[in-house]
């Protein structure tokens, strides 16, 4: 049995194998052929921070696969507080197929899948969100964009940062992540992501200047750094980001055919231009809709792991 | 593609096709042999406001239908927090089939629909509850109060009354609504009604005493005056409102047989007295469950105007 | 039709009825052969009080017999505020095929059933849990312990304790109840047990000292006394409760292979030792699970015999 945490022990032949599957699975559905691969299953989803886009996607592709999610909201349930998270992850592989986690502790998420004896699902965490980044590559290949690509990430060293270093180190691109100082990836994860770009050939580079990294890229992506939780940090964070906005001249010094990607939600005129947002080199919406069919070849690859 | 928002946009007949439709669709559920006329097709329903009736009958109606519904309340999503509107709408509509929205603003609702690329149905605003309508209606057709009727509404100038404006200016009855001064409808909706009334020959009248308004009626109801959020208004609204209660004394001076209706919660000795909601002439309980067949006429009636 | 409430209108042979009924369909389930017995049926589950086990086991207990369930906090609904009991009970009869409430007052979840048209299932009250003793016994016959047992109850006189009172009354089994002065049983409910229990043959008897109970005992039980809501009363309940721990050496004094359970949350140090939690006596797990399957047999009865 696999859980999904991390991508740490995935292999790229693994990764490439959901993205078939989950490229197959979004096929069926588009052509009104959907299969219930996943009938009678049962997804719990447990929520520890609000969201949209997580909630919305893993509840309709549990359904479309022919089973049915839960949504437990941390108001619903007490998980890690009042109960161990051990007893929790066991009571609940009692009674569930499949658990996805979105909470702030990656320490957490992974010693309820440790004590889970049913497949578990990082849905977010402080420290990765993988399947957001298979539904960005899944992006970058409906718009060309896998041929030894260029990947631009312009922003905070966060979870979303720390995923693209684990993808390029696993897949073996070329990625370049320019954050302010202080604001930096996690050091630890770096270290990881090196130590595996050395047999991947990935190229992973490091920035302070934005304009740099995004030097005739393929790619160019950002993500929020006004996050939940974070928003007293406003004023401080706007005078550190201070160059750091996707703008169109940032897109400008990109490839002139390339994408922009946002995993949303988007603050205007903060992280990145409206011009840029709702501009044609936009697929943030595409990217969107991969977040269901993502995570849909996701929850597929382990049913299909379990012994 | 339409939206179910206001009844603005909707012909007689559209809205009698609608009523047909949902009379097949509960005939079809109580000789139990229910048709999944939304098979595999997602309902998203936020709630900016707490609701019983508005989320159990569309999620029972939805599932019903062969379908299923998600649950998002505001504390679940950001929905014009955070997250602009039409982000929200567009993200929604790359995962969902439709959407409800209960939600306080008209203006928000409509600039949600207007971004939408999938059916949007107004769940309840501060300025219209048209699927109540839909389900009021088709409790006078049951109880023959549809041949020439006349409805005195008693209350609040309210979205329930303006609903009510809408309906009677679209399929032509008589409609005397008795409120207190400062209470009464918004003037743009009444000019907009008055507009129609003129086309469909509906007789639309505005009283301050309820006594004239209940003469010879056919139907009487009414609403809370004292709506969630409002509550600290309680006072001063007891005693505005004084002789607005539907009582016993109010529903002799009405037909015989007229019916009285009320799209609940009622609070009793207030807006209308126990001897009225408790008696013969009440069809509240049949009221109530007509939302779930008025509002799968209405799902299953926007899903084949699909392009 | 009928309600599950508290199990006093319930005779033995109903109750092993539910039982039997509750291992087929955990026996089909297992098999891979489930059966949808409650097919389109839809559940509308209302939580006073937030709940993992209670959640979770409905709601997949009813998608798993082909039905939908319906999670209303009281945060969406306004169960016993703002709208009457009965209002709520009516109008949601009308709608849905069966009721579950977990809620604080037995009083209150008896006038919603009064007044429901559609069975109602007490999901928790202050009173009662019947259904966790329909788990209980289950995992009781799956251990060999139902032949003659002695059960020792060691703790609080709560909910629970009570429903172990009503369970010994019905089937006529030993129950030994060890609890500190003040924290005894409800009188009413236990002059109601004491009655019963002159049919059955049921030995109940009340103790002060836990190690006379739970001598020779082939079951030994406990659960929390510091309930949600009542932390802070924690540190009096803790000198209150000395002695009353479930410890190694109190497991000693049972029968060699007693078996110990648990309705969790468990909290470790307090009500029992993570040496016998967590030791190979403790058949928790298996009786959280039974939760599940138990719920089953009690809808698909209470399904069985509406008229």
């Amino acid at each position: 049995m696999r859980h999904f945490l991390t991508l740490k022990d995935y292999t790229k032949e693994e990764i490439l194998e959901i993205i078939d599957l989950a490229f197959k699975i979004k096929k069926e559905l588009k052509s009104d052929t959907p299969k219930t691969y996943l009938n009678n299953q049962t997804l719990g989803m447990i929520f520890e921070k609000s969201s949209t886009r997580t909630r919305v996607s893993f509840e309709v592709g549990m359904y479309q696969l022919g089973g049915s999610a839960l949504f437990l909201s941390s108001n619903d349930i007490q998980l890690g507080r009042g109960e161990p998270m051990k007893d929790t992850a066991r009571v609940l592989s009692r009674m569930l197929d499949m658990v996805m986690i979105r909470t702030f502790s990656q320490e957490g998420l992974e010693e309820f899948a440790a004590h889970a004896t049913v497949p578990v699902i990082n849905g977010l965490t402080d420290a990765y969100h993988p399947v957001q980044l298979i539904a960005d590559y899944m992006t970058m290949i409906e718009h060309g964009k896998t041929k030894d690509p260029i990947i631009a990430y312009v922003g905070d060293g966060n979870n979303i940062a720390h995923s693209w270093l684990m993808l390029a180190a696993k897949l073996g691109f070329e990625l370049r992540i320019a954050s302010p100082r202080d604001y930096e990836c996690d050091g630890r994860i770096i270290d990881h992501a090196m130590r595996l770009a050395e047999t991947s050939g990935a190229h992973i580079r490091f920035y302070h200047d934005p304009k740099l990294a995004v030097k005739d890229a393929d790619v160019i992506t950002t993500d929020t750094w006004i996050s939940m939780g974070q928003e007293e940090e406003k004023a401080k964070r706007v005078k550190d980001f201070k160059g750091f906005m996707v703008d169109s001249a940032m897109m400008a010094l990109a490839k002139k055919d390339a994408i922009f990607l946002h995993c949303l939600p988007a603050y205007r005129e903060y992280e990145v231009s409206e011009e840029v947002l709702e501009g044609p080199q936009s697929v943030i919406f595409d990217e969107a809709e991969n977040r269901l069919h993502a995570q849909k070849g996701i929850m597929v690859w382990l049913d299909q792991k379990r012994k």
